[in-house]
């Protein structure tokens, strides 16, 4: 398992009339649990796209358990339990100030080469980070 | 079943850099599929909430089959398999203009009582309006 | 003076927990003014950059006038009152189902070349269509 | 005058399909920047809600300089040139990873009473805070 924690000030914006973050936006904090991921691994999502990878998302499977509210510095863990081949699952656990488990999803995306728009395996640069960094298998 | 058709032009907002639809704006497009559904059923969500029950989403599983693009004026089609009791599934099938699939979402809402906060059963009013519109059991 | 009338339906994802529409969401519905303004005109925002033009906002100078709520029917008016040269000039009038103008908006965007980044006089195919469907000088 | 400092990342979810931020996502850089900046003087904005004083936004008024792109950390610093009586006027400026001000805007906000809806003066702790930690006349 290979995971990274970050935070996410909610804002009002994030808000809808129910007092609460909207169901909508928590897609939001799923890319900013998985880029801050691939940042740690020493390389940057914008990177990735300018050799000419894309990752759109495939599926996504979201539980929510509480509510999150306005103001809220929520933590977003995020964990790889595998090593990826053709697409990469990512597991989300969202965390309120009480470290009460909030929300959790499992959200995987695909690897998609730009200049031919089909999909293409885990570029090898990202493979290596992950077997240095990590005990994945 | 129960089914409702609803469509919606794909706005430059919506779209990412990737140049399609951004994954996170999908809920959006559930929403307007089921708050249609349910004013083709005498209701609105709006008068619902006024009568002191709120509908949160509980879960969201969701498949992207294909690219949605800038300016499609895409089809939401909304479906209630069965009669909700305590929680609402509604299944979302999102077709692009050439009438091709290219989403399928499974979204679970439950209903609470904002008095309470506490889970309530389907109001009376949406049962007998489903009862009298549709065959659902 | 040449307008354009279109409509919009508020949806949950559109309000915050003040209970309103989010004061950010208004330029998603000028940018729905505007679109259908140049689709009124026989062309689309998609045609004009698939031509190598891109139309960035250049200012935005916006009045709250009242509140908008969930679930109204919104009606944007979109009004060009000269022919564009460098830049076109959107008034937008957003009014509630009462027909009360709770927002207006003035939006300028500038013509870029998307080879050159750099900006272009208004496409003549516009000028012509313009020239033909409205008065404006 | 007074300012506050804040940086945000840039996200996939604020690009759209012209490769840079949509220019509908800019508000919520201004809430961020103004949010901030009251957390600076010792409040939160959800303080004050609790206090029944709501601030909605009644004026914008932007200019856009130059895009803004993908995972830029970008700096929003916000200044207040006056003491806020019956409205608040945030001053924002946008500046990239080049220190290049891309971005500004004018924001105007007033109080309002949750209880009467109507326009209320700035809370007295909000002024007391003001003349403790500004120069602001």
């Amino acid at each position: 398992m290979f995971s990274t924690t970050t935070t996410y000030r909610v804002r009002y914006s994030d808000t809808d009339q129910m007092g609460v973050v909207y169901y909508g936006e928590y897609p939001r904090f799923y890319e900013i649990g998985r880029s801050e991921m691939i940042r740690d691994l020493g390389y940057t999502y914008k990177e990735l796209e300018n050799t000419g990878v894309f990752m759109p998302v495939s599926t996504v499977n979201a539980k929510y358990h509480k509510p999150i509210y306005y103001d809220e510095l929520i933590t977003i863990e995020t964990t790889l339990k595998k090593m990826p081949m053709a697409r990469m699952v990512f597991y989300h656990t969202i965390m309120n100030e009480m470290k009460e488990v909030v929300h959790t999803a499992e959200v995987t995306l695909v690897f998609l080469s730009s200049e031919t728009n089909r999909p293409v395996r885990v570029p090898e640069y990202m493979i290596r980070a992950l077997e240095k960094m990590t005990d994945l298998e």
